[in-house]
């Protein structure tokens, strides 16, 4: 690590926010010292809360995670936020508005607001999340809320790194339930039907219901209605979440290897696959390799022949 | 490669539809010679329609797939069809049946077709589909359906193997539209709005319009009508595939390079992550590493940076 980390690093841990921030763009640009860095980091985890918020654009996510934030301040909880957009430009408009609405919050030390965009594939997105995350709780953050668009694969993955996930839906829902079904049992410790002032609440609460009888294992999923723009049922998802939150503590031990190992294995190959792309490139170290492909006088297999020659694991 | 893979290879280049079975099992199985076969089979392809469909459970894809089949049969083509499900087993059911209705196809020597369920994580899924795609390309299949469940960030990175990509929707699928937006159009190629004799059709195809038209880039994605179940639609969506095969055609060898160079890339991580996955357990080469991370005597992170001191690539 060298000299300009290192401070960097000792200003982090005497609480220095400017430090925090700058250590999170030095982990985004991949810094040669990154690794060490986040080793350090993680090694001065406390364990704070994790909780992923996901569900549909337009399912009022943004304003559920602004009334939390603001129970979890009048509880004098430090509270950290990663917004996550991992899906095309289409959307980066509505998560921007929503950040502008959290500014209220903006003005508060304890508070802070990160956002992250797409990135490439080989969990690069979840990696980055998973290494925010590491600093926030490292820094001193009692909470952290994790909030992504959309419930596909990436969230998924994503969601893995929170340890209460709550899914918000809406009365309009119906469709994304019948086509996640699976994904959204996978994903969910908590349903939340949101905006349920409106018509067809009750059915879709009664959907999920159903949903989560039939497949919930251990933990039987909770489905609960808010209106956030209202403070509506806020409290009671607050009970809920800490209900999880002591439901999970009994069972942690029982993953943690398997978590280890699959974090160690996804952080090695995309650092493994950052290298290999720069190596793979007209002047870098497999060049001939890369030559020949885009020549296409070898085939994607026979240069993976070629370089797992050259390769030594 | 073996001498037994060797005949293998030489019954499936005879036209041996029993070696063709034989050696997906073998790709399946990861067998030691599979990047070998992969390599003689790519260089066979002789580049045949590749043809993705998607779009949530219930919305009729089998049923079109059946229909599909029929007409390319009648144009005296062979099929080969890949049947994914990624998802959990919750949809096992249901896929199964569809398999069994697709039976009267399954006299039809010139039609083949393989199921495929959940994967590994680093392009397990993608990969399997990509390898399947290649020995029916080789083998002689003139049209390969590839029919995935869902829309998520699996069903887009397999679908990046088809040329031309069916998005298939249904009256009821309004929320879908508005969740997955980006996604979907990253995705389409051809809008279809199946079932489209239920309420609702005329909704969902204007707003599928408005998104083509607001987001298409060239080719601008077309939106048609089908009630699979009777046959309506089918013989425009013919059309249409052959449209925008056409219109692929002009275009393919800009992105050329940049596809070599992330299969390449997607083969050789899947190969490092079953060596690497191997390497850190409590025989593997890692085990020292391996067992420092299980008893928290080192952390993912310096883990990770022990094994980039013993990988040399």
């Amino acid at each position: 690590m060298n000299s300009s980390t290192k401070k960097l690093l000792d200003r982090f841990f005497q609480a220095d926010q400017r430090a925090l921030a700058k250590l999170m763009t030095l982990i985004d640009n991949r810094h040669e010292d990154s690794l060490e860095v986040m080793s350090a980091i993680h090694d001065q985890e406390k364990g704070a809360q994790r909780i992923g918020i996901t569900g549909p654009p337009g399912s009022g996510k943004s304003t559920l995670v602004d009334k939390l934030i603001t129970k979890y301040r009048q509880l004098e909880k430090k509270v950290g936020i990663i917004a996550i957009d991992p899906s095309s430009p289409f959307s980066g408009g509505a998560v921007l508005g929503d950040r502008i609405r959290m500014q209220e919050h903006s003005a508060d030390n304890a508070v802070f607001i990160r956002s992250l965009g797409s990135r490439g594939a080989h969990g690069g997105l979840s990696r980055a999340t998973r290494d925010i995350v590491s600093l926030l709780d490292a820094f001193g953050f009692d909470v952290i809320l994790i909030e992504t668009v959309g419930v596909g694969q990436t969230e998924l993955d994503i969601m893995s790194i929170a340890s209460t996930t709550l899914v918000v839906l809406v009365p309009e829902s119906g469709d994304t339930i019948q086509t996640m079904k699976a994904g959204l049992m996978e994903i969910a410790d908590i349903f939340i039907v949101n905006k349920s002032d409106r018509e067809g609440a009750d059915q879709i609460f009664a959907e999920l219901r159903s949903l989560s009888e039939m497949y919930s294992t251990g933990w039987e999923v909770p489905v609960i209605k808010t209106v956030a723009l209202k403070n509506e049922g806020t409290t009671e998802l607050m009970e809920i979440i800490a209900a999880h939150e002591k439901h999970r503590g009994k069972q942690e031990k029982l993953s943690d290897e398997h978590i280890l190992l699959s974090d160690c294995l996804e952080i090695l190959l995309s650092e493994l696959s950052d290298d290999l792309t720069e190596h793979l490139s007209p002047k870098g170290k497999y060049k001939k390799i890369y030559q020949n492909l885009i020549s296409q006088k070898c085939n994607p297999y026979s240069a993976v022949i070629e370089m797992k020659k050259k390769i030594k694991i």
